[in-house]
């Protein structure tokens, strides 16, 4: 490989340079992911549809509006409570189609699979992908396979693209949260994460977490129908959770956030593992969960109507959008106090999607 | 990880149980990939758009056809002459678009870092993305980045995916060819292949070859333009070379294909590396070339057509379609013999796009 450009001659700006190399955070959904998209990716693929920072983006298509999103899967182990890599890929892609508000209807599978991964996991992970398509209601029409040496991989990668049609003229998106928004989440948070990290080598501990994957077409359809284009803004909560989600939309929107400790949902056993490992519950991976950003005076219809869906039986509004702190996420906290939730910097837990 | 499951109570059906783990070969876009797909992601996945086996897949989409395509690069090393791996993921989605007779209009990008790649490096390979996006008239939309621990990875894998609009009416498809079709290389074969294998660890040789890689969008509008509907077919023969395509293009029309040997152009330097290292040149990739099956009376049109462009240049007629030995490839031999040229099993040259 021939040598890396030199740092001087290259015109990336900062504050990427502080950073030669990649590290695990880059990945992590958090800053670093964020100052990777704005100081090389955006700069570089400069055009609209990127700049709108949304799950999929938009583009227009023959008189159409097309969603178009992708996501890589390098979750480890590949099998957990709740699912498996197989579940993630897809229900993954169509939960990024289905918040943009369009149709999800095709997905690419490209694999990436490491000399020696058994034939039989493979199988299994297949297998899970066709049923969770199957559940989602959507077609997995093309695909690639590659193989890389022993010891240059880690099982199987999974890569998945998805498209869907965008019906409707409503304009919603990261950018679009408004003052007194209110601010529902679907269910109870961190349960994917917290799944993870219970079977994580070196970590794992006795527990009845299972991992929330799940396809949110079906509810945000209920979303869309009660809420209209009252809807602002929707986004699944997953790497960086709900903290960083909210962050990036407060960010996009030039708008502030306040949310309630007090109201937020948290299974007991999620909590307790929680406070085991000092992590967070808000920057806990979610991958079956969706934040709704919805005017003040549609939320009780919207949140009535999500309650009624098996996915969003326990909705609860946990926050609203306010005219002060623009960017700023503030926590309500049990005892009365308040606090800044920042973007979180790096990662967490590393590769939990 | 659970244990996989026990290969007795698993529904594959042979030949895939020989395998019990993922080889290179399952790859190399040779026998092995095919029976991947055949026995574990057809049963699996199971819809016609996946059935057609195209490079891209033809979907309907709110009454437009749409190609729709993926692939992953974890080609090694991530620089070569004529290009990197950034160039390749972007040429290489919208030459499968191209073929299937679509305008490539959208890409994703996907990325799994190492910890520890240089910023630059990557810095260098979206540079050279953006570039290609921008010479083959396309827009990178939505992307996506994780990050893997040192050791897990290697540097940087690429997976685009790409969507394109299908105009006009014609059916176009490997399963299309017909008896008496003439065979048409857009150019020089095994370029690409041997450029990388030129400096290739461990087996670096002084040499002038480049890649090929370039997107094939301008000189397949000319084909289109000049041969209509008479195109039956158009592929891109990549991983596997010309050899692994047209035995692909014979198995899925259930033809017969003759090619001559004499007239097969591959340049002095390539032919020279092959025979150093005990390759042929019809198996090698190529990632700037298109095969195309056109009707023999429209076959000198096309033909002019795609030497009236810089990417066609050397374009030549290299073989017909016959009603003998369907599905069976035989090449006329320059000393006047003929001899079977197999679908490979494996992978010639691994990780070469």
């Amino acid at each position: 490989m021939p040598e890396p450009p030199d740092f001087s001659n290259w015109s990336c700006p900062l504050p990427l340079r502080d950073y030669p190399s990649i590290v695990m955070g880059h990945g992590g959904g958090g800053k670093l992911s964020a100052e990777l998209i704005e100081h090389l990716f955006l700069p570089a693929f400069r055009n609209d549809a990127l700049e709108n920072l949304g799950d999929a983006s938009i583009v227009s298509l023959t008189g159409n509006r097309l969603a178009f999103s992708t996501d890589s899967f390098v979750v480890r182990p590949l099998f957990f409570p709740g699912g498996s890599i197989g579940d993630l890929a897809v229900n993954g892609t169509v939960n990024d189609l289905a918040v943009s508000g369009a149709r999800p209807l095709y997905l690419s599978v490209g694999m990436i699979l490491e000399e020696g991964f058994p034939i039989a996991s493979l199988a299994r992970i297949v297998d899970d992908m066709a049923r969770a398509a199957r559940t989602a209601g959507v077609q997995i029409v093309t695909g690639d396979t590659k193989v890389v040496e022993k010891g240059h991989g880690d099982g199987c990668y999974v890569n998945t693209a998805g498209v869907g049609v965008v019906s409707g003229t409503e304009e919603m998106g990261p950018k679009r949260a408004k003052a007194a928004d209110a601010i529902i989440v679907s269910g109870t948070i961190g349960d994917h994460g917290m799944a993870i990290m219970s079977v994580r080598e070196g970590l794992e501990f006795q527990t009845t977490i299972r991992s929330d994957t799940a396809a949110l077409t079906g509810l945000i359809e209920q979303v869309l129908q009660a809420g209209g284009s009252s809807v602002h803004v929707m986004r699944d909560p997953t790497r960086g959770g709900v903290a960083s989600s909210l962050n990036e939309i407060a960010a996009a929107s030039n708008v502030g956030i306040v949310i309630e400790e007090k109201v937020m949902p948290v299974r007991s056993e999620v909590r307790s593992a929680c406070e085991l490992l000092g992590l967070d519950p808000v920057y806990v991976a979610n991958e079956g969960k969706v934040l709704v950003f919805v005017a003040e005076n549609r939320a009780p219809a919207v949140l009535e109507a999500m309650r009624a869906h098996p996915l969003g039986r326990e909705a609860v509004m946990i926050g609203k959008v306010v005219d002060q702190h623009p960017g700023i996420v503030v926590a309500h906290t049990v005892i009365g106090a308040s606090r800044v939730v920042p973007m979180q910097i790096g990662e967490q837990l590393p590769r939990i999607c």
